[in-house]
């Protein structure tokens, strides 16, 4: 069995259940972190998930998520910045050490425009992130959401990103690597090794990808149900220095109709077996 | 209104008709060129389908398709390369000037071995395409299709095979640029001008990329139905020097279940207004 230490859940892997059920389900079956979405604090407030998450001796990885900052206004970017000071607070009152980006496009607007607006826009949030001591990690993700969800779709944009945007030796711009969206990349080990020795690598998400998907966002694969070499990756991630928390983000309309103990029984099996 | 010599039309774009009612068709509406599809040639033989081209006059751009070169085994890669000399020997008895390759993958299979099979396998066959006059045009696919249908997913990805494959000066194999695999490519201008200077720019397919897509096979967008900037696009292939035919290549269960008389009227009135 693999070592168990490193594991964190999503709050949206296991999404029918309230914050204090994943809880309360990930204390008993020992798994030591967890990753929050907003939509799983929404309902009881900051403080009692962070009560929740403190009692149940969990760590948080981060929040999801920040991000959508292009807009075709100028009050549609400004909007957007605004809300991500307030992910970043929420960030810093649940103890989460970082905000995930996923940074948004607008379809019809070119995506070199959308790529100008996100740097822009990081740039606007990041002293406020500085000042609450809350690391900003940019999810590349896969080129089938460039039209709408991100304009950065592979590792190397996002290294880019966080060249212009850190000082000198910073590290609290970074990338969360999440295999599902960067496993075809052909330069994946480079980047991976280039970002990681740097310090940028802030996350690691799992899941595969099924050779049919029955749906663009809601048919991701359980590590190994998919053609992902997740054990290759993970690899990578550890000879460019990443130690932090391997985290499972399965958005699966297919897995959220089944009960989530089970679900959860399923995840437990996969992630020993894939690394 | 653009200027149509340079317009052509997949046969699998107008896939309910026979390739006698797509000749007669493409000819009343003064379409110069014909994509040919093994599919549309089969039901009547290479002989009748040349006669049926050449007595339309229409202009035979390629022969849609090879490749599927990886395979798990010594025997299905041997087969591979039997069958893509067929197509090659196909393409130059209806008078194709090239055949497109659609590389290949194999689920489960690295996309690092699949590319070097897909490499091994264009190589094998290159004498013969050689001997026949054929040009072999590597098609990047987009990164949804690489667990299954091509492992080459960038333009870079398929320059560099050119580069590998050709002798010095030599374009035998070259590059078929379709809009909908390639748009999001933040380094395409400058692949594209890459690959025009070596002479590798073999064809140019257009289509567009919607945001929702219900299919991610059969829904692609007629010109103007979704995001993509064609006529950026078609600025940086003629900036690099590409002067071929621009042909329509459209899969969507929902174009192809109307009248194909009205949706050739639908393309050539995109096609006027997006380059």
């Amino acid at each position: 069995m693999t070592n168990r230490q490193r594991l964190g859940i999503h709050t949206m892997t296991l999404k029918s259940w309230s914050l204090q059920e994943t809880c309360a389900a990930l204390a008993a079956a020992e798994v030591p972190a967890i990753t929050l979405w907003r939509q799983a604090i929404e309902p009881v407030g900051v403080d009692l998930a962070r009560q929740l998450v403190e009692d149940a001796g969990l760590r948080v990885t981060s929040l999801c998520r920040g991000g959508f900052f292009p807009a075709a206004t100028e009050q549609g970017r400004q909007d957007a910045i605004d809300e991500n000071r307030r992910v970043i607070d929420e960030a810093a009152a649940v103890g989460a050490p970082a905000v995930v980006l996923v940074c948004g496009a607008v379809p019809g607007q070119s995506l070199q425009t959308s790529r100008a607006q996100i740097q822009d826009g990081i740039a606007a949030v990041l002293p406020h992130a500085k000042a609450c001591g809350v690391n900003l990690s940019i999810e590349p993700l896969h080129p089938i959401y460039a039209a709408d969800r991100s304009a950065v779709n592979t590792m190397a944009q996002a290294r880019r990103m966080c060249e212009q945007l850190n000082g000198e030796n910073e590290t609290q711009v970074g990338i969360a690597a999440d295999v599902y969206h960067i496993w075809f990349d052909d330069a994946l080990e480079q980047e991976i090794l280039l970002s990681g020795k740097a310090g940028w690598l802030h996350a690691f998400h799992i899941c595969d990808w099924k050779v049919e998907q029955s749906d663009p966002l809601q048919d991701r694969g359980l590590m190994g149900e998919g053609v992902i070499d997740i054990r290759q990756i993970y690899q990578w991630m550890s000879a460019a220095g990443y130690t932090g928390d391997i985290e499972v983000e399965i958005f699966s309309s297919h897995h959220w109709a089944k009960d989530p103990n089970l679900f959860l029984q399923e995840i437990l099996t996969a992630y020993d077996e894939c690394l």
